[in-house]
């Protein structure tokens, strides 16, 4: 494919970063791709794994020539890397990040954004339970939503090359406003987060079942909460500190609705039961049908289990 | 392999009726199957599915000849087959079950068995979000556990019979106390099902967030709830109603937690969410490490998204 940028400079290089790094190689999409983290065993990890072409542990350093710079760090470091980089950006340089809350990415990064540069808050809707560079790869965004949040003051030509871009790894893009942003994902990926943890903490944390117990019979429903609640602790930690409103607000309508289920339970209501177990299998039937999840059964997983 | 029993005979042939009847045939384990279900339709289906070897629609015309009597109907059924089959049962005849909850099945049918047959109450660990005698397929119980719940005065011989039946079916066997089972798969099982169908309402009702945008963007976490969520209304409806004080601990214990969890969100203490999102990873270690769950990326099912 075309390249479209001379130098990308990547900021971060966990497993979003480093798919980003695999799929510009894998598609010839930059001249150069300079990595930057501040960790020194993640840079060495990333050059054994040939991920860049020059490696840094100074993110000013990394964006000097950039003609995209791409932050994917957890969204509780984004003001000290836009303070960081800001006087080193390139004149009309783009600007974006992954970052899974955008209000509090907008207000970390955009007062140390330089008016010569382009800055577009961007955010893959894609990811795994495995993190750093290593967990990364090509495929990813493919079939996934990248949202974009840009200001209201956004170049349209930088916007369309920074949507070219993810359509070519595969994703399909749409812009949407940052506050909205934030509350579909409260309810679509930070609530469902946060519920897996705390499920998994409620069961590690009794003494009536033993951990082994519950370990044991785990594929009665509990492996799939698990999942979730191996992610990345710091990326989470930051999502619940950064997206506080719109999470709260989702906690607690879910703990309203709890309380009424669990009324029912109670009092043996089961046609309350049996109206909300039927109703939800219907926005299962929405998501397979909307391409966003595989029909086969256990997920497909169960065909694995096999071997 | 060796046939096990005369004549089996299958009292429900839904996601795991059917199953079960699937791994009779194929490896030979009765001379004969008897198919009943009170449902014209599915017993139709059962028959061209080739499911059995007779078909009717009267429970205690299944049970007249068979010397395994496999019950899996809704929990909230039990009491009632049990009294159709009782007075029509053979003698040293093994009556089994396949219930999610133990203790209220007992309660149901334990009455009702005449003193001459073998009533061994169990519950094999495995299921799909699918439901119905198309659902089920061969391998379903395969390194899955299966639970025995015997009463007391349970016949040795008769247990190991039943025991070498489940293993031949490919699952684990374990023995427990109904009142423990019922403690564990409130934990493992229920609480993970009841809160999937929560969140999955809560998305639902949402006025800020369209349900296309829930079914656009679920794939950022909240689809691994989906699946549990698309469960069997009755089967589901018949737990909450059948194991209810179990349920009502469990719930009680996650809703303090999540009110914990709810709290530092509040307050910033992003050092208590760091800890529990650390100590939740380690609990899908150890059920990858237990055979209980695939460690692939995504359950593996990303590899089916590309397709």
């Amino acid at each position: 494919m075309a390249r479209q940028f001379e130098t990308i400079a990547l900021i971060g290089i966990g497993l979003i970063g480093s798919s980003i790094a695999r799929e510009i190689k894998d598609k010839g999409l930059a001249g150069t791709v300079v990595v930057s983290t501040r960790s020194p065993e993640t840079l060495k990890r990333a050059e054994e794994l040939g991920l860049g072409d020059r490696y840094t542990l100074s993110a000013a350093e990394a964006v000097k020539d950039a003609d995209l710079v791409i932050v994917s760090v957890p969204v509780g470091a984004s003001g000290a890397v836009a303070a960081e980089i800001a006087p080193h950006l390139k004149q009309r340089a783009i600007v974006t990040d992954v970052g899974s809350t955008k209000g509090s990415v907008i207000a970390q990064m955009a007062p140390h954004m330089p008016a010569h540069v382009h800055f577009i808050p961007g955010h893959p809707i894609a990811g795994t339970e495995y993190s750093g560079p290593d967990a990364g790869f090509i495929g990813l965004f493919k079939g996934r939503w990248c949202i974009l949040t840009p200001l209201p003051e956004t170049d349209a030509d930088a916007k369309a090359k920074l949507r070219h871009f993810w359509e070519t790894l595969g994703s399909m893009v749409d812009d949407m406003d940052p506050e909205h942003h934030d509350k579909v994902l409260a309810i679509v990926s930070h609530l469902p987060h946060i519920i897996a943890y705390n499920i998994v903490g409620t069961a590690d944390d009794l003494e009536t079942v033993t951990e082994s117990e519950v370990i044991k019979y785990s594929a009665s429903g509990f492996r799939d909460f698990t999942r979730l609640a191996a992610s990345d602790p710091t990326m989470w930690r930051d999502v619940c500190l950064h997206n506080k409103d719109a999470i709260l607000e989702m906690l607690a309508r879910f703990s309203e609705d709890l309380a009424y289920l669990q009324r029912a339970i109670r009092w043996g209501d089961g046609d309350k039961l049996f109206d909300l177990f039927t109703r939800t299998r219907a926005v299962r039937r929405s998501i397979i049908q909307a391409g966003q999840d595989t029909d086969m059964v256990d997920f497909g997983r169960h065909a694995m289990d096999k071997k």
